[in-house]
């Protein structure tokens, strides 16, 4: 048991997908979030500025009094986790391993055509095919880079005609695949018109979902449950903070976030 | 007189419109292009970064024997030409200010309003508001930042419903302006999207025209102008190559480039 809050962070607001699936599954805990608007976006910077990034949230998290970090960030995930998860004393998560592990526990493994869609830097670093090859051998996977989505969602454009044909051109591979892996966690804004957009049996697998569940089965594992019977709740805290991320945040946790309790950070 | 080559450098392809318009004006000067690919887009990036890419960029330039360098790159421009500008012994050049002195030459000052678009790292720095202002203290200024057009531009997606759709919304707060400023380098492959979205009467300034009419005339003030007769021709150096750069530089340049002819520099 511990009564610590657990840290979440991204890039921006695309953690705040990942905050709210954990909420669901984990109500009483408490969290921290931190959204790094100010270096946003993580997609396109090298290996090494990210892995700097990540360290200094994770080390603003961990004064925060945290008890775990998720990298609730598909880039960050894919190109730091592995270099920082043994640098602290807490555990640290990330997104693609959990829903890596969770997939193979639910599908058929035989001849599965898995799609992965993610910033330029997830897609190049080769970690979601690195990790679906390793538990799933027999997978295909069909990746695409979708370097305007993330930068969209910033925006608040997730339902004009520029998302609509932006997400209808980066469909377009993905016909054939049975699950569409979105592989950052901005991507989930789009959900909806990407499921327009595919066959009905194409399954979309948002890994705030996945990592939600996955942290449900094992935190108690980790003796990290809280024991606090009452809503645990969140903090915000951002390195740039702006109007439209109380916007849309309020819109995404389906709770008005009012732009005066976002607290602001320098990293 | 001196026939060392001009140097000029973007984030990305966006400084091939600033290289075609040098071209225009001084077809015999010799042109080394560095496009910093990799490290695209510079829109996002904080000013201490921007400061630090610029200096390798300019450093890797005289290496090559350039005798002036064109930062043909608004972001880079805006937050880091004044810091640079008297580090080196040959002329450094932005897009800001010859552009905002050719306009104070042609425009009627009074009540004239200009309109500015820019990546959101140019924005806010406010460098063409300040420099507008230092030369026309009676224009009105409108300015917007527009994060998702260079990227949008770097995957070649110019001219797709994507694109409409986006410099539709863009456009929207320059209904009335009499002139607008491209801040960014990439913005001229959007102009004639742009041009349907205003009144007749709005002008576009693209800043690589601006910048190229300024330095034809101020080249022979520095006694850099090459003494060759033939045409220069140019070379282009990229910190990450790939095969749209190719395609979409064959688009701008007017000139077959094959992926072979580009030269890959690491920095």
């Amino acid at each position: 048991m511990n009564n610590s809050p657990i840290g979440v962070f991204d890039s921006g607001l695309g953690g705040l997908n990942v905050l709210k699936e954990l909420i669901v599954e984990l109500p009483n805990e408490k969290y921290i979030y931190l959204g790094d608007t100010k270096r946003f976006p993580y997609g396109q910077k090298s290996t090494e500025s990210i892995i700097e990034i990540v360290k200094e949230n994770i080390e603003f998290l961990i004064q925060k009094g945290v008890k775990i970090v998720v990298i609730a960030c598909g880039t960050a995930t894919s190109q730091a986790l592995d270099v920082v998860k043994n640098l602290y004393d807490i555990p640290i998560i990330g997104i693609i391993e959990p829903t890596v592990l969770n997939l193979r526990e639910r599908i058929e493994e035989s001849n599965n055509m898995i799609g992965v869609i993610a910033t330029k830097g997830t897609i190049r670093s080769c970690a979601w095919e690195k990790k679906i090859s390793e538990y799933m051998p027999n997978a295909e996977i069909i990746s695409e880079a979708a370097p305007l989505l993330a930068t969209m969602a910033e925006e608040g454009w997730t339902n004009n005609k520029v998302a609509e044909y932006t997400v209808k051109e980066y469909m377009k591979i993905f016909k054939n695949v049975d699950k569409l892996i979105l592989g950052c966690t901005h991507y989930p804004l789009f959900k909806e018109l990407m499921q327009k957009e595919l066959p009905h049996k194409t399954e979309i697998v948002d890994t705030g979902v996945e990592l939600a569940k996955y942290l449900k089965k094992k935190i108690s594992g980790y003796d990290l449950e809280t024991s606090n019977t009452e809503i645990g709740g969140y903090e915000i805290y951002l390195t740039d903070v702006n109007e439209e991320f109380a916007n849309s945040a309020t819109g995404i946790l389906s709770d008005y976030i009012d732009i005066s309790q976002i607290n602001k950070v320098e990293l």
